[in-house]
């Protein structure tokens, strides 16, 4: 069992992932530990789509690669290369090799969409924590579902369900070093601003 | 050390805590622990106001009973009794009471506004977890920035950035128990909706 501090220091996005299948039991534990989080008056607005079939995760890289192409590439040009290419790589072909897209949703009828953001993230970073703990890859990912009334159809979400972000889940490829942050000094005050 | 998942399903909303001061360590340690999480392109836009101050801290309890009694109590009114007697009782009293008030911004100017929720919230979780695995107690609760302009000058925010929730920590009263939870199949999906 990892640390707990092992796992959140040592965050990072796994943009390439290995083609094998990810065991269910991964998958329901790490959807467990999402469903842990916290939510507004506990109303547990998440739903998760798991897609496995490869037409529909073929569908969703697809759209994001549109998506990409359109104008998530250009507003990323500012990005340093190295992770300008990797973005650029998984965007155009990474996402859609991911063996498993979990859609993370928000149910309306459970909690007014305004307000669904601050129910949803958490329990998508728990997804991602635990994706971590377990010996996966995973990341956040909002691009896809940007375009809602494109993406909806490729899973057949009804009106009142928000896809809210995108993890794909498989076993890295490598594993990758520590994540570059600043000191927790340059965004901290204290008492006023 | 705690073990990741220990403290991941375990984790609950702490309303009652014990005034005693809390370590800058501990704090720091939470902190840290929060910008290691993901964000749009790595802009890491979060920015921690660490309140202990008295006289600030009861101006948002003050400001947050407002909201509560203007709003909140009536909205809240379908919760079970114990659930909201818990709530009444932090938002007129326990919120203030709590001797380190950690608000959590966003800076507009290192992420559009309308993105900032997916690059804060999964830092607010972050913080939660955190301060759990350092034995501390905590929520979150959007209700004391709910109204921005009113907000806003307790801390001397600046237009640029956003107040998007507010974690009381300090050392929890009790213990509590597991959390209550749908089982993850009731909120499951295999391939499509």
């Amino acid at each position: 069992m990892p640390e707990f501090f092992d796992v959140v220091l040592g965050q990072r996005a796994y943009r390439r992932l290995k083609p094998d299948p990810v065991p269910d039991e991964l998958v329901r534990r790490v959807l467990e530990a999402a469903t842990h989080a916290p939510s507004a008056e506990n109303h547990q607005p998440w739903e998760f789509v798991v897609v496995r079939d490869p037409a529909i995760r073929g569908a969703i890289g697809d759209l994001t690669r549109g998506l990409w192409d359109a104008a998530g590439r250009e507003h990323s040009r500012g990005l340093p290369p190295r992770f300008f290419a990797a973005v650029d790589e998984w965007a155009t072909g990474g996402l859609a090799a991911a063996p498993v897209h979990v859609v993370v949703c928000g149910d309306t009828t459970r909690c007014p969409e305004a307000q669904l953001a601050s129910s949803i993230f958490p329990a998508v970073q728990n997804l991602l924590l635990a994706s971590l703990a377990v010996g996966l890859g995973s990341l956040m990912s909002t691009l896809p579902v940007v375009n809602r009334d494109a993406f909806a159809p490729l899973l057949g979400l009804p009106a009142h369900v928000v896809p809210m972000a995108l993890v794909p889940l498989g076993f890295p490829d490598r594993p990758l070093g520590p994540a570059g942050r600043d000191p927790v000094e340059a965004h901290l005050h204290l008492d006023r601003w």
